[in-house]
């Protein structure tokens, strides 16, 4: 699944939002919140306030209690900012959105201001102009990190403040703001994650220890979900696709305290927690701990990510405190056995269903009545039918033709093509179950494929196949690798904008960091890979107008020996679907890579096959994973 | 020419520093110089000297008046930095130079710290365990730069203070310390420069005003040797292989002072820097001409590399300055027009030279006779045959059979192998001509090679190739690109340990910044190469005790067309000489791979037929050239 270039999947809980606009005229909805939000202003004395696309987890997709720029706007893209004085407002967003946010805000009174572009000022720019000396600007304080509120407000000062305000105040103006999330948190069994809470938490104190020059800090708050679900072994569903629950960890030297509703822990999950020597407040909690740790002059760390409702009460109440990075993410991409082997067997799985899904789908199109959405529910069902299934872990792409090449579609009642017995369909999806997390994009000919279609595809092929099969020393980073996929792209000048490969959680987030592999100068992408992390491989070309590529499977990175050279590591896919022969020219594939492609489908039977029940299923797998 | 992996050149000059070892014991000599420093150090109050290997100019080679690292340890290795207390001497240096400065240090009181192994400790840590609170840690202000000064004398504060000696202390040391150099100052002619240097003050201009949110600096002053000569037009010989002069040059608003001994300055040199708007001054004078700048309240800039004999002259005088990146790099680095014909030119009378070489080499290794050493004197010979030739850019590395696997191999009467009719040669060589400067690696079968020979050779080739035919999309930086050169050597567990492309400049430095093809996260590969940038392209195997293979063209950053996917660049190569087919495993390349050597060599016969004058020179080519 690409990172970033995807529209905001929207969680159920999300759709009243829209019902909004069936009994009500958009535009005057948007003008009576925006006019709420001015009075909000001229009473607090604030003269330009920021809304942006942020939970007080810095969560990656926001439950809709936090969509306040969604609700204030009405742009459903998953990234921009609003911001809005008494005489203007303007919502900045990236190129990915640029479409989607002109048609939203047409009738709207939100300027668009895009990104990137030349000429656009940044926000703090803008607001240098939009507000005099002297004046202040606002914002939620559950809707601002810590960092951000560095990057956005150090330009203004020392003539104009920041003022953080409180979150509750939103609820005077979104007067039907859905409740927090409260879902079933649930016990990752130690056989999927391998190692206890107990450890985990050991871990990161020793890890917080190296990064603090050898001595322990007393105490280090966690607001990230993943981070916490991943340190607890435990699991929520409190954001569509991801499972996560609502939180904040404390880490103590002795222990750990929990922050969440107790109403939401069973006596299971409460022995969990006892036995990891974790105890549980209030969610709203933290601030009474941090205030009590202050009184014994604990040395209080938190990541510079930690929302701006925790460092503002810190601040008011003189508790001290450090920002320094997480050290969870570097000790979560690291899968131990437990988790690689959860991963491969999920894998299987997702194979199956895979195998069923394109059999079914060779066997269906030419028939006629299937459609982008018909061959998603079809996949979905499949999955659905598999052991430990949980969900998808990320909304399907499901592309015909021109649609393969909008890299952040996704098919509606609206734009729902039907499939017929040509070109190319682009597929990418993905699943949770409760061993692992899956991200496949297969691209299928549906029928006969033009010329470009075919030199596209073997060529996206080749560069998955680079990647892949590359041995490289210790020390190299995501961006070095990204080459290998692009290179044989960029030979014929074609490229692609979205992201090579990022890690996957192990029943977690399909994005993970810390790790990514792209063409971008970026901290994730100048971190040498190491052995266990999971990335995927996911190259592709976007021919405007007329079809899409991508192929990815998800890889584990492996020791791959020494030499007088040095120490070497390779890759070894995970995902366990046949990657469509037909399409392939092979006059194209040098010897090395048809030899990777027939042991790569020489795996995919080895471990489909036997679980295959069906006689017509390994038939077609057979027939789909012939030597080329 | 590798960067960083050779060992310093010893510049005529130098060579007297070891006559005292002839006359005298070295220990003796090492004891004394060490006396007389800590006799300095008791005087005034000093508890430990640190001793970098730096000049005021930040040079990458020394001129041998600023040699007191070597002058003082011995130790004759390019990189390293000496530390005296009254108790103990060491010395950091890195891991090229750890077996010679074991040898060279064994018997002399100073320790060696090699540096990047688990449990050296930095110089700043070392200061620490060494000396007392309220010490004081001296260094002589014209080797120490600004930077390096914040970096090893930060972690020491605020208990211990650095103080700057004025360089002049050290003559009492150094009774014998050579004078400044003071070679002949040359105009390079604006049909080789491409831009007169009034219009490079203004380019530097409009840049320093850029980089200062759009006000120009009063004065800008530069002490990088390259950076002067590059702006003026000018060139000197103070530096051996490097065309430079010790000056320094200040920017102002209206035009320039270069401070440099007017002795050296001809009546020519004198109307040249009068008709760029440039008044001169002596070497010593930038004090003065700063002093008036404060004076009229000037804003000025230097680069963070600048010595510290000029920042603590500034903060003594209060004399306020901004520490900033120079601008001129980046300008140096794009050739223009009349550059890049220089380097066609050069590169054509380089590769005559080659051919001739060659030739004489294959008919006569087979007699008997040569050496190392006598191949390189009749390849300089051959060069200097050569019209415009001025000289070597850097010392010849000849290493036959298992000296080709020494990186930073260079034959001494010691060490020089016979070659015979049998194993690989590798030739790392370049010369300085008036119109451009080359840099050529070359590996010559001299007869049968075995086979791990011919597999390492080739596959060194298809890396050299690999990057050399690579089209990228423009933003692309060295980083990415160097994977294009190594990825082929990995897949068989090869790596090399240096670099694999650093800028050529137009008659200046072989090495020449900003930007750096290699697999290290530096500034210098994070930077986007573009076109017009010169670049050489040098993977190597070094397979230790049996051989080396090192293949290198100088090539030009060039565009390469705009697709829907964005704009391209790729490379052309100016090096004009054949690559020896004979130790080419054929069946190892791709029909790519052949396509580009039979292009690649036709271009060579192209452009160096016409100029061979000899029948036999010419038969040669042609044979060299065939088609593979």
């Amino acid at each position: 699944m690409k990172r970033l270039l995807r529209q905001h999947p929207l969680p159920p809980e999300e759709k009243h939002l829209y019902t909004y606009y069936i009994i009500m005229d958009k535009q005057t909805t948007i003008a009576r919140r925006t006019d709420r939000l001015r009075r909000l202003m001229a009473e607090t004395g604030i003269s330009a306030f920021v809304i942006p696309t942020l939970d007080p987890h810095n969560s990656e997709y926001l439950p809709a209690r936090w969509a306040a720029r969604e609700w204030l706007t009405g742009f459903t893209g998953s990234a921009g900012t609003a911001v809005v004085t008494c005489k203007a407002a303007a919502l900045w967003t990236d190129s990915r959105y640029f479409l989607q946010a002109e048609e939203q805000l047409s009738d709207i009174p939100f300027m668009l201001m895009r990104e990137g572009e030349e000429g656009t000022p940044s926000i703090s720019e803008w607001l240098l102009q939009q507000t005099d000396a002297g004046s202040v600007t606002g914002f939620f304080d559950e809707m601002m990190t810590a960092d951000l509120y560095e990057s956005l407000f150090r330009p203004l000062l020392p003539e104009r403040q920041a003022k953080a305000c409180p979150d509750r105040l939103l609820n005077t103006l979104w007067t039907d703001r859905p409740a927090l999330p409260s879902s079933p948190i649930t016990i990752h069994p130690v056989s999927c994650a391998g190692r206890t809470a107990a450890a985990k938490l050991k871990d990161i104190r020793t890890a917080l220890c190296e990064k603090n020059g050898d001595t322990e800090p007393d105490l280090f708050l966690m607001n990230d979900l993943s981070e916490i679900a991943w340190t607890l072994n435990l699991r929520g569903a409190d954001i569509a696709y991801n499972p996560f629950f609502i939180a904040y960890l404390a880490v103590t030297r002795e222990g750990g305290i929990l922050f969440c509703d107790p109403a939401r822990l069973s006596a299971e999950v409460k022995r969990h927690l006892a036995a990891s020597g974790i105890r549980h407040l209030p969610y709203d909690g933290w601030g009474k701990a941090l205030e009590d740790a202050a009184d014994m002059a604990w040395e209080i760390h938190m990541p510079a990510t930690m929302g701006c409702n925790v460092t503002k009460f810190c601040d008011r109440k003189r508790v001290e405190y450090s920002l320094i990075e997480s050290p969870v993410p570097a000790l979560r991409a690291i899968k131990n056995e437990a988790e690689t082997a959860g991963f491969r067997r999920a894998m299987e799985r997702d194979g199956v269903a895979m195998v069923r899904f394109l059999r079914w789908l060779d066997e269906s199109v030419g028939r006629g009545g299937e459609s982008e959405m018909s061959a998603d529910a079809r996949l979905t069902a499949l999955r659905a039918e598999q052991e430990r299934f949980c969900g998808l872990s990320f909304p399907t792409i499901a592309g015909y033709g021109p649609h393969g090449a909008i890299v952040h579609y996704e098919a509606d009642e609206a734009s729902d093509a039907p499939l017929k017995p040509e070109g190319l369909l682009l597929l990418d999806s993905g699943a949770q179950y409760e061993d692992g997390t899956t991200d496949i994009t297969r691209t299928i000919a549906l029928g006969p494929v033009s010329k470009e279609e075919r030199h596209v595809y073997t060529l996206v092929l080749k560069g998955h196949i680079a990647l892949s099969r590359c041995r490289f020393p210790e020390g190299t980073t995501g961006l070095q690798l990204d080459t290998a996929a692009r290179y044989c792209l960029w030979q014929e000048g074609y490229d692609f904008g979205h992201g090579t490969g990022h890690g996957v959680g192990s029943r977690l987030g399909v994005h993970e960091g810390p790790h990514q592999i792209r063409k971008n100068v970026r901290a994730c992408t100048l971190l040498p890979l190491q052995a266990g992390m999971t990335v995927t491989d996911e190259p592709g070309i976007y021919v405007r107008g007329r079809f899409g590529v991508r192929i990815e499977n998800t890889l584990l990175v492996r020791e791959a020996g020494a030499t007088e050279y040095g120490r070497f590591l390779t890759f070894e896919p995970l995902t366990l679907c046949p990657i469509d022969l037909r399409p392939v020219d092979r006059d194209m594939l040098t010897p090395g890579e048809k030899e990777w492609l027939n042991d790569y489908h020489h795996t995919v039977r080895r471990h489909l096959l036997p679980l295959l029940t069906d006689e017509g299923d390994r038939r077609w797998l057979e027939q789909a994973t012939q030597e080329v």
